[in-house]
């Protein structure tokens, strides 16, 4: 799913450029076709209720695919460990990635693509598991969530991905299910922040081939969890960017982009949110699927999961802080104007006033016909427009 | 009840219409006759509260209709079913009801309209039914809410249904009774969405047939929170219409229009917010009705609530911004206005000076006797003028 | 107490009269003397507050009449009732009415005023009632509360009534006295909700008479929130008329009545919203004193107080939007004036700086000469008129 | 320690002075020396903060006088009661109260003034005080508490007391420590709030002699309670006076008054909300030190300690309301003055270019040759300003 | 880490001097390089997510000094004293601090410096400490928190340090292992505020040396909360300091002042808010390795730490009414501008007319041939002129 997080996938374009090509591309986009802005929108919440609404009237358990339309190729892969052994491979199909399973090792089956229900429901059967939570893998529009049944857990994450190649910021659902020894991970499309889990399996490098399946669901959670810092981290650019921008040249853009920062934000805590409940629902289960060694290891990733809430807090509060300064900054630059321009037109009304009187026809006016008469008059124009600008600077009008 | 969202109802008369319209229909109905936005005032609150106070005073238990006025006679109608036998029926009597049920088939007793005490009393009589319960059924401004009287739970629901026929949302009061084998259903007036439903119990599709009745009112409250979904996308539709209409041409309508949406919001999210307690109490309280395997169908539907919240809450939000973003572009295009008035006046009134300099009538002034002074003068003046006109425009005050 | 609902008080004179006559009674009043709007103030907080400290120093238990100053002899009615027996008689002393006890007959000993302390005392001593007790029902500004003392339950509820005959909405402190077979009830004068309840034990309708005094207190409860509805539906009524009035022509004294119904709306709020309480308590007490089958009953009223707090929330929420939108509509009334004002300015400035310019005075200006200088002139500003009037309604400034 | 209630204070000298007067005082002492104003905002916060750092790097326990410095030397003060014997006597130091103790008699040690930390470690050698109680006894920026120490219990409480004699509020901390025969309070310095406690001891009125020390403990928090109705009531008196003054004359130093309210409600209700955590800990402490037969009037204080948050709640309300209509009222007073000087400045703008087409100097213009030539044109002008005066009236501009 | 508090840093440079030189050199900083300002920006979020994010793919456990580049040595000390003997000494490495344990002395061993992976890993094996609590420690932006692990505690808090060496506020992250004979603390840099903790230690005053290690770590979180009263004592004086600035002559950077202050605010109520739990956790987790005899000491850290959030509260409701008062006032001063400038040009328009009457060449104008026609215009225009100064002061405008 590509969506999200438009600002970022603009910044990555290059991180040198001014904000305020930036903030034109945005305003650009918003007023033309396809345009990411209007696709943040749709994904954040219209197109989620859309496509729900396509299930309707289907009995529970049916799966459709709920989400971005993909054409590619449902991709299978297989990893099997154990403290010894590694085993990694490609697999066609799941009948193949099950031949691979041999006890005691882990296995680790990774799908990537949820748009071929038939596939999902092979897995379904072979692993046995429950039709709604078939119906929860292929409906991407799932709240982070986490069950137990019994024999498996279920759990759902929202993974954020910075992909380097796009240059953009991927959404996806990541669903996984855990029994004693394996975890079947379902991801929207390929691409992942599970590399460097790869790799540490690969080359045995710390706990992570020793311990069992639940570690292994632990470290793709705190994989995950990294990855909204990286999410943060381009997000606090923008603002940081858009906050100078607000002091020098605030303009009807400026305050587009914070409200649309601002349903970012709502958007990454909504996501982020409901992860501590999955954490610490994942720990009073006391299901004897997760070992007691990992709970340490979960309650480091809930800490994370609240850094990441308290930076998102503090971002809004950033936020709202900024729109009043725009607000109050916007109102300011009016009033200057305003003050100059009314300054100019109070100097001169007088003065007109006085050009006036010595315009009148009267045939008796002294004056008028006095060699000095015209000079006394200007001097005592520039006298009155001088005593008054001394009068509004002294007053700190002008 | 023909009420609750009217820009739905407009809106389905023709969805490519142009927004602008809309407005203008909403716009009028407002300040004309029965007008739907009026109906959606009285209904949402004073009615609810006005037909309440005619009960005031009579002992409790007293069946009353509160609601709309109802002519159409009461339809019941019986569908009664096992994992092998089904037999649906209109019938014209509770009596005849009462015939066709025989153990251990479930019976599914749907009777559509409220404003007849008779039928309401004879269906709790046969079925041992508590006298406030059938009050409550009778009365349509119940919250929604679940009560276990042992032999039988209690369930009320608020139903939001688009009538493709009439183009109309319609919201409607469904209060279920679960039996051991019995379901009974009540609703407002004729037509629902449990259409498909019943077509899974005719063509034996699911497990619906298997299960008891536990499972046909789980299946029965799914129906209900998936019609939400397709409100949603509808509000939807309209407030992003709303969002461009924001940007190009704010009205004092569209500032209707934000708040009536706001209100449909607050109504909606009063509709599905007491859902939660209900499903949550029908898990916990542990009743012999309920069968364990329901429960995960049960937690299903509860999740839908939450995304049903979630959206709401989002869209408020969205809302919210738009507001804050319709003020200041209303104050931004006034200001415009000003701004540009102000500068043109501004021109002009040190030029109207000189031209009053020379209006003057001193019998010296030599620049009078000039041939070049009337060019000179006018060059000045239009010299002023360029600068003046510089100065604003690297000031970006033009 | 005449106090609490003045909007009300006046509608009630004539619903038909225009709303506009009713706002210039309101500012009428609070600009003179004693006016209800002062009241309200006076009642709903100040007062409660004043009074209060003349108890300061006083040991607790001592009696002291809190509230309004009452001259009326205390009345006391004894009605004596069970499943056969039913005895109704109006008595001048407290011994005449224990008189009138006998077991096993429910006793319901209503008395109207509060201000003699020596009946309070003499009841209390009767009955066995702690002094703090007989202290807060001397005292009508208590929270509504429920007490459990074991022998007896005292309940504290507000009651507001619409008074016909004075065409007044009376607010009330309501003290219920719960033993195992006598209620008594405490009102501040005489007039109440529960003539029905009076008429139910005459006329032997429902269950009333066959259940025991615990059902009493239920109705006279119920009897109470019922007439919340009533309320409401008068306070809806002003609300509408004043939207109305909102859009046609908002004037200041429009802002004042939002926030006088903004303020009774919390003086509602704080009168209900313990009412949650005191019913969830009662129903948790496990007094003896109450059967259970009562509970249902209970959770009724439980309902109930529920649907009154939903409405007030409703109403507040409009409350708050009609405030947003008179804001913006006075100031877009003051925007319209100021930006034709400022048009009809603009247009002339520049005309008149032309004016100027053929009011020199220099001898060489070939233009005057002209015989058809004058009119090309009135034409060229005619001209310049026409254009500056086409691009400003073009702009849709006018 | 004087401070706390400044308007109060100023209120006091003479009640019946115009709030006019009060506010020149509030703003003449903001801008100048010493001032209450300022003393509320030191003592209020910054203060308390000050004198608290005083201490860092103390080792815990350490006795220091946080607070106003005083000189008066400590005053300790015993009563000896039980039903039959009371004793009073004024002592000088703590052995010679010691000395009166005499069981089972419950003594009460008064001692006025904690800035002698000598003082204080003796009573709490002598009553076996832990040494972190008496640093709170002395350090009085204390929030309102009780701690269970099995022997004793340790209270402290805010006492907002207004002194008739020096006519200011005065606001200080209690500390009581009470144990199965003896009450200590500690108060910063003379004068209090118990004199009616003193006087049903002296005159044996009530239960207070026949009950135990708990009972006296109650008393004291009663006393304490009771007196906040007193400040509410005085505030209650300047936010309605404030209130007319809103409606007829608003200025710049009403808005600083309505913060400086709404501050001293911030800090009434910090002094208060603690105080229902500190005695429904009294209750639930099931300390032997506290009789059952007591917690029903513990429970009384609860409500009271309640009622005294509605109404500082309600006055918040009423402020921030207040604010709105001071703000709309500001904005509307100036609409007002523009809308009025506006229409002005626009009916004489077109007038003065009529004036200036017949300035003009061109040669042939028949008009300025006919003999009714002025006078029409005089005509017209007034027409015209006729008009646009109807105009404006009829738009209700002006 | 140099950071946090930019406002007192600067404060403290030289008390006496203006705040305006102050908000000068803020502004300055501002706008030109390094900035504390900016860095306060950076540190508060930005940083910390900057810096977390190259974690990010590394196995859990794995230990990164995320914070402030250091150049400096670690620094080992080590105290280790019990009621008769007491030893202090600087070592180079761990296994030398190791050396000088010996039971049943406590040892505390401070640490200053958390960059260097490699002593911290050294320590966590040689106390046996869990490998992410040492990750924990080298990542110095964890929130404020309390891990039990039986064998020892883990305890993390943010120290608010004012330097009186360099003039600066620095906050660091302490975090404490306390074993059942040990303490070890870990900060960023070298200097803390535990130099008076020291200093009782060594001179063996009050119960420091007699108790055990759980009241060192008690102590040490003293001493931190004692120092952030130190920190809100200067923000209350700047707080204090604005304020006359915002009555007297409010400026634009007044505004960024208050919204930087308002930052600082949530920043401090961050750091302090989780410790009210890290407090409760400690006491209720009934660890062997905390005396019964430390829990009262405890709940008064505790009762410190609720005074600092109160503290933190009110100064934020401040800042919220210095904020309103600050626009208020701004909008005040133009009001002011724009009031008396229309009022010049209104008086002088009606005039100018005047003279424009006077003005035009109207052949037969009888008033222009009078001889005292100039001296009647000319009074009539001063009258005009007069009468309306006189309507305006009376209206109050001017």
């Amino acid at each position: 799913m590509k969506a999200g997080f438009t600002t970022q996938k603009i910044l990555a374009n290059s991180r040198r450029k001014r904000l305020n090509r930036r903030l034109k591309l945005l305003k650009h986009k918003r007023c033309k076709i396809s345009l990411n802005q209007i696709v943040l929108r749709c994904t954040v919440i219209p197109r989620s209720i859309t496509r729900r609404s396509k299930k309707a009237g289907l009995p529970p358990g049916t799966i459709v695919h709920v989400g971005e339309k993909r054409r590619a190729a449902v991709k299978l892969s297989v990893i099997s460990y154990d403290g010894v052994n590694f085993q990694e491979q490609e697999v066609k199909t799941v009948d193949e990635a099950l031949a691979l399973r041999k006890k005691p090792s882990v296995m680790w089956l990774n799908v990537d693509g949820v748009h071929q229900p038939e596939i999902i429901e092979q897995i379904g059967k072979s692993f046995g598991v429950h039709p709604l939570v078939l119906e929860d893998i292929a409906n991407t529009r799932q709240r982070p969530k986490m069950e137990d049944f019994d024999d498996y857990l279920f759990v759902v994450l929202k993974m954020f991905r910075f992909d380097e190649k796009d240059d953009e910021t991927k959404t996806e659902q990541i669903s996984l299910i855990l029994g004693s020894d394996f975890v079947v991970s379902f991801q929207e499309s390929e691409g992942d922040v599970f590399d460097s889990i790869r790799d540490r399996l690969r080359n045995n490098k710390g706990r992570i081939r020793k311990a069992g399946a639940d570690y292994l669901v632990y470290s793709l959670m705190d994989a995950v969890v990294d990855n909204y810092f990286m999410i943060l981290e381009k997000l606090g650019e923008t603002i940081e960017e858009i906050e100078d921008k607000l002091v020098t040249n605030p303009t009807s853009e400026t305050l587009q982009t914070l409200h649309d920062l601002k349903r970012e934000m709502i958007f990454l805590r909504k996501s982020v949110w409901p992860l501590r409940e999955v954490i610490s629902r994942l720990e009073k289960a006391e299901s004897p699927l997760i070992n007691k060694s990992t709970f340490v290891y979960l309650r480091d990733v809930y800490d994370h999961t609240i850094q990441v809430m308290d930076a998102v807090d503090t971002y809004r509060d950033m936020l709202s802080g900024m729109l009043d300064i725009y607000l109050s900054s916007i109102s300011n630059r009016m009033n200057e104007i305003m003050k100059v321009l009314t300054v100019i037109a109070t100097i001169f009304i007088p003065l007109t006033f006085i050009t006036g009187i010595y315009g009148m026809n009267f045939e008796f006016m002294p004056e008028l016909g006095q060699p000095w008469g015209y000079l006394v008059v200007l001097s005592v124009m520039l006298a009155i427009a001088l005593v008054m600008l001394v009068y509004f600077r002294r007053k700190k009008w002008i």
